[in-house]
């Protein structure tokens, strides 16, 4: 890490500029989930005394529906509950968010779930949840005077920064491993001149990037010193979800599980918006979804253990593949509190999710939006969900970027000479 | 065509079902853009008098700008202006537009022009314009008692019709040429059982749609014998750009064309917010973009004549390689009556326009996009647009769907060892 960025110093010595005054709103500490410590807010991700992982805390104003409705259509409408300042619109963003929630009919009715919602993030600016993140990380990289906005990454998280950073005309490097498909690698390079592919696999781009944050001076690696910020960006998911159902809370959500930050922190919107009065306080259920080829979460939780035995990851599902979770055990708390589960599917039912959502719903999902609809379908089958509840599963790509997983499974149903006899003849 | 979907009867006669009250809401009958004759709404694209296009004329009661707002964030927000009844959002459809209108400072700054905006439909349901259009087929479709929605179509179009119609549960059939690349194949198939290859050319496809819908009863083509309805689709664009610019209209906007349906379709939108009082009445300017391998409209407007001159197409821009545009003659009309012009780009001016709109403003358009930024800037350069007008540039669907239009023209800058000292080397 950074000499200047990382260490616990305040963040006024950041980049010898002050910072001014409400630059994260109304956050007001980097809080230690483990011991509780708390240090002033800046470019800081582990806690100084016992190296756990350090979250957003804040002091929240009176904040009103009212407020939030005549906002923006973008996660700017709940710019109160960020760590963002109260002019953030003003500054260049992709603007992502406020995307569809989308009542399920067709899905529900083939698994047999009374009220199913999709909140599909695929129609966000890069086409994944990720731009909602790295939006929040591009406001703390400004507000602390970053000069490099910077990520490792094999595919979501790159497109995402690469746009951002453009827009935002902050000088941006993207680190990719070197074997990236040409596709993968092109709709990153298409946004940045400052593509670097490095020979080696994903860690060894990780570890890399970590080096790299130790020895320059005014960079900000949206998930590495920055972390705390971006990763409240996934909030927004679980404000919507409220916001779109008519501020109130579903019964049952079902998540995918990379980190596990996503759903840690759709449970900590909820919480806040319970403890705002924005919502009915109300029990719901939160599910993990994990692909069976990296699913250390799920082994964790059918084994009753608090602990995760990191795993070599070996799925198609590989914006899912983080074989050592950061957040695993938080998920596992949140699951087992809220009365969910985490479940895990193989990669033909990753496959078959996505054939399943796309024909049913008219959404092409990536395959860790396969993973959560495999694992959907196997918590109604084996009774882990209650198919009488409201059911939100959360969809965070589109299918375009990982469309070799459904190559052999679509196709055309016949190809016929151009005449309507032809046609005739199949039977279509 | 269908001899029941297509000759000038009453609506009620065509699949023996009446039509219920209000089914195309406001709109009043289906009028002639060339000799102002009149039919009953219904399944009918030519017409019955002298064979010219049919366009939907409506009644429009007093819309106001509140009734608008309190609608919903996608395109029925304007149902009051569009032929779908006024319950159009309990019928499932891809809940399509409302996308971003954002401010360019990079681009604006890198062309010279002072206040420039991109309205952004790569965020669409299936990631281009199509999807508006598709939802209003959709609707005519399902009010008219097709039992079939279909299309013929090479990519965009292929994408929303099986989208839209895997979500509303209709019997869906789409038709592409056999040598279309895979993955685009794949973006359709996922959607749907019905996706037949033909052997062929997209205009064997094309006649041979026409044959089925001839030989076939209740088959909806959304281009072709709902193509009035379809047509409608476009206008959500003009509304959205004028409210989301704070009701008002912008000095200038530059649309591509391929039909030209789309850009005769944002001015009548313009037209009739000036006719309701949404906004004040002002002059503005459009201007169309093609590619120079398919021009038929930009040569016509160059060489001030009022005929087009079908050519055979010959560009990267496939989604606008049209040789034959049926509305060629209206955008020749708008854009000489508002002082606009047609321009047409090459193919690496195409190329140069995705790479340019990707790297300012972080978006990532196809090569239809391409066009259209490449456009503006020739605009710029040559004198014909006023670069302290506002305007309005329109990017219609996203770069992944085409991207080895610019697969040699971007990649990474450095393929290095995985260590800071090799990246240091790098200077980047």
């Amino acid at each position: 890490m950074s000499a200047v960025l990382s260490e616990p110093v305040t963040p006024s010595a950041t980049t010898g500029r002050a910072l001014r005054e409400g630059a994260f709103g109304n956050a007001r500490a980097l809080s230690c989930r483990e011991c509780g410590h708390q240090v002033d807010l800046g470019p800081q991700y582990a806690c100084p005394e016992c190296f756990g992982p350090l979250e957003v805390a804040y002091d929240f104003p009176a904040v009103t529906r009212e407020q939030i409705e005549a906002g923006p259509r973008n996660i700017w409408r709940y710019k109160a509950l960020l760590p963002v300042p109260t002019d953030i619109e003003e500054s260049p963003n992709t603007e992502p968010g406020f995307t569809r929630l989308l009542r399920a009919h067709n899905l529900g009715d083939k698994l047999g779930i009374d009220r199913l919602w999709v909140k599909d993030d695929s129609t966000n600016p890069t086409h994944s949840f990720k731009d909602r993140v790295v939006a929040c990380a591009l406001s703390a990289a400004r507000e602390l005077g970053a000069t490099t906005f910077a990520c490792p990454s094999t595919g979501n998280l790159a497109n995402a920064v690469a746009a951002a950073g453009a827009r935002a005309g902050i000088r941006t490097v993207v680190f990719i491993p070197s074997n990236l498909e040409r596709p993968k690698q092109i709709n990153s390079a298409v946004y940045t001149e400052q593509l670097v592919a490095v020979n080696g696999n994903y860690d060894d781009v990780n570890r890399l990037a970590s080096e790299i944050a130790g020895e320059e001076e005014g960079w900000a690696f949206v998930n590495v010193n920055v972390r705390p910020f971006y990763a409240e960006g996934s909030k927004t998911l679980g404000y919507e979800i409220a916001e779109q159902l008519g501020w109130r809370l579903p019964d049952q959500v079902v998540i995918p599980v990379a980190s596990g930050s996503q759903l840690t922190k759709v449970d900590k919107a909820f919480q806040e918006l319970i403890a705002l009065g924005l919502v009915e306080a109300k029990p719901y259920k939160i599910y993990g979804a994990q692909a069976s080829g990296c699913s250390p979460v799920a082994t964790a939780f059918k084994d009753g253990v608090d602990a995760i035995r990191p795993v070599k990851p070996d799925t198609i599902a590989k914006s899912l593949a983080i074989g050592n979770p950061a957040d695993g055990i938080y998920v596992l708390d949140i699951c087992r509190r809220s009365g969910g589960t985490v479940e895990d599917v193989s990669d033909d039912e990753v496959r078959d999710g996505i054939v399943l959502l796309a024909r049913t719903e008219g959404i092409f999902t990536e395959t860790a939006g396969g993973t959560t609809v495999g694992v959907l379908k196997k918590l109604v089958e084996s009774g882990q969900l209650d198919p009488t509840l409201e059911t939100v599963v959360i969809n965070t790509g589109m299918g375009l970027k990982t469309i070799d997983a459904v190559a052999d499974r679509v196709g055309p149903a016949a190809t016929i000479d151009p005449s309507y006899a032809a046609f005739a003849a199949t039977n279509l």
